[in-house]
């Protein structure tokens, strides 16, 4: 008898109409009467359940009582029902039950709080909003490979572990074999790194961006997918101390071929979504966030406007609003500032050239002298999803900018004199993908969009 | 005028015919007489370079004395040349120097030991050998995404930062935002970890198997892909501390199920790389790994051979050969064994049903009470590929087992019980992504697949 997974009957059912199949899975909820009974039934290859119905067989009394996630094995019939919500159910045999759940299990049928949810972690995916969010995680993932992949793009693995202090090592982790306990020591006192795995001083990386540019620079088209970690010690709903980065570097483009990468990117990706995960996006359309699938259609029909930083702080002025932050044209803007810009211009806005006192030694410097070539990226409804910029290439000036802003040359020579062998105009951009995940799903938490989420005093699993 | 990479180049050639173009990218080498010259060029879009005919331009003697990865951008006319080993070549209008390498530049025309390469790991993608090094394994790991998302599996990205001490905490690299030289004390006088970002002892994870069952409980069917850390202090060939895996996790699937999982999966991304990459392939074939490509076809073609650990051990016994490592029943095999067992069977080889004191505690423990369903994949020139198992899904087994093995129930807890919640029949594997790297390209060292490779001592970017 075949072993079939829900979601290839949703997809083939008129093929198994009145065919003997057997489905393995967990329990939902069961209702059942005195001579019959359906199971709501998900084995998690699909969003949508199954229903099985059951008449009298040997456990019904068993099967009747059996509780929320509680595993079985059923072997049946596929009976197609034109008239009902779902167009097949499963006409029972036999069902053997393989792991009866009790009242000790921490899922019910009953909607739980995200709060309690995040409790329990490793239990949480079996819920319809963890189903949704995670599969959706998992398509966009893939959207983000092929989005790359069929443009030629080389997929790098950077380095976790490194000694170059690239990022301001006050953002990273420190990482050790050593014995806190019994830490080593020189002949001054101090802890004797030389004695630790490397030699030296390790950490935890917080970007793949520089070793990204060295194989951008072989390989003209290049992106990094994985994990990046900040010490940052803040209690917010965008913030986690681990986190995913997508990172591309593209040698021989500028700062307008970026964000035409950028934003054939992200409608390439919101498309792949919408597409592959119908029932998910309903779902939380539904239950999560009103209007979630008119603001992803609507990116796909938009015109991303370009506006350079200054001009924003124009528009920010002369609105007749009452800000928290009041905006300047040397500075940053607020989170209600990129709300505002947004909704002015009814759609993504790329905030280009900005001041160049806020921004890393590596963009570059504009003409001005004032301004260096990078770009945020708004989107209505995530504020900045995507940051980006040209890279500096020209070797002087990079050196000169690293100086002033005290940047430890030493340390990162290397990626310095990419600016003298075979040097070459280049720009990249970074997105985090739990906060493209976060704007997939309309869910406004980051620790509900990632799997095992860390926060400061936050480490469980 | 249109800007082409040399990759559309060679796809659409018919289409540029006798058109202008520009190209941007590299001089890998030029020849000139006196009146004409030839530039060997790549802008790194594909392995194969593009060659550059320039005439009596106005920079003809500056562009003559071109060094090796210099920065060009050449406007030039497509012309076929069919009776040439390229199908085109680009005729000249204009060169313009963009960046010119000069004698300091470490890469010269001429062939560099993989030894001083290593030293320049940020510069090497610009040499053949790592250009087709790293395309394949950019390719390969797309082969892996593809053939898990086109059956259905979900991608999961575990946590790397993790206080659970599942693998054994001596080979976990530990993570701290504390000062080595002034650690906050506790009133016994020993490190306080309280006072750290998580408010306790952190690693950084070896395997993502534990969090990954969690998800395969809720998905069915799920996979890993991402960086993994071992503190190991051993250097071989085949041991770095920073790596990749792939690790899937499948409910409803035994150990017989895995093993046809992971057939098809390798001969997916076998026979995807030997199509998307010909031409690395044929340049590794032939200055590289002689027989790479027919050892390559050979495993598509393979029947993977299933064998206990204790027929294997009897086979190995009989064999007319004097042993290193004399082979026992209760043992592991050493890596002669391995290669004597794929040529006896003349292809790849599962070993499984693996003596239970030499394997983990998370392994399903057969009926013998003594062997455990694990299997290993040896592959012919890969030695062991995979290595899987059942899970065991009986909690009071699995909590003897810790027990007898000296693991600590406690911080697993939550694994444990995913024994009484809803349990199944559950399988899963993990291939370290670089042993399959190296497998594909003939590439005998790890240091020589990994971009910025990690061991002992070595931490360099």
């Amino acid at each position: 008898m075949e072993s079939v997974d829900v979601k290839k009957l949703y997809e083939k059912y008129q093929d198994y109409k009145d065919k003997e199949i057997c489905v393995n899975g967990w329990v939902k909820s069961v209702r059942a009467g005195k001579d019959f009974g359906f199971i709501d039934f998900t084995d998690g290859t699909c969003f949508k359940p199954a229903q099985i119905v059951f008449g009298k067989i040997k456990n019904f009394d068993q099967i009747s009582k059996l509780n929320t996630g509680s595993t079985i094995i059923c072997q049946g019939t596929v009976k197609l029902t034109p008239q009902n919500k779902q167009p097949f159910e499963i006409v029972a045999n036999n069902i053997e039950i393989f792991c009866a759940t009790d009242s000790e299990y921490p899922l019910q049928k009953k909607r739980h709080s995200v709060e309690f949810l995040r409790e329990i972690a490793y239990l949480r995916p079996r819920t319809n909003l963890f189903q949704a969010v995670f599969r959706i995680r998992s398509v966009a993932a893939m959207a983000i490979h092929e989005y790359f992949q069929q443009n030629g793009y080389v997929y790098v693995n950077t380095p976790l572990i490194t000694t170059a202090d690239c990022e301001g090592s006050d953002q990273m982790f420190k990482l050790t074999t050593l014995n806190f306990n019994n830490l080593p020591k020189d002949e001054k006192g101090n802890v004797d790194m030389k004695q630790d795995l490397f030699g030296k001083l390790a950490y935890i990386t917080g970007s793949g961006q520089l070793h990204g540019e060295t194989f951008a620079l072989a390989f003209k088209k290049i992106y990094t997918f994985g994990p990046t970690f900040r010490t940052e010690n803040s209690n917010t709903k965008t913030h986690a101390n681990e986190f995913w980065m997508i990172e591309p570097e593209i040698a021989f483009c500028d700062l307008d071929n970026l964000m035409d990468v950028e934003e054939e990117m992200l409608k390439f990706i919101v498309k792949y979504v919408l597409q592959k995960c119908n029932d998910e996006i309903e779902f939380l359309n539904n239950f999560v966030s009103k209007g979630l699938k008119d603001k992803l259609n609507k990116l796909l029909n938009s015109n991303f406007t370009r506006i350079d930083h200054k001009d924003v702080i124009d528009i920010l002025k002369k609105a007749n609003v009452k800000w928290e932050f009041e905006p300047n044209y040397g500075e940053d803007i607020a989170k209600e500032h990129e709300k505002y810009i947004t909704e002015y211009f009814n759609g993504p806005v790329f905030i280009k050239n900005w001041p160049k006192d806020i921004k890393a030694y590596y963009m570059k410097l504009n003409d001005d002298n004032k301004t260096v070539a990078a770009v945020d990226l708004e989107v209505p409804g995530a504020g900045e999803l995507i940051g980006g910029s040209q890279r500096e290439e020209n070797y002087d000036k990079i050196v000169q900018r690293c100086k002033q802003m005290g940047v430890d040359v030493q340390t990162i020579d290397w990626y310095l004199n990419l600016r003298k062998f075979g040097s070459c105009v280049h720009s990249g951009f970074g997105m985090g993908f739990e906060r493209l995940v976060m704007y997939l799903t309309g869910v406004d938490n980051i620790r509900d969009v990632i799997p095992f989420p860390r926060t400061p005093q936050n480490c469980l699993y």
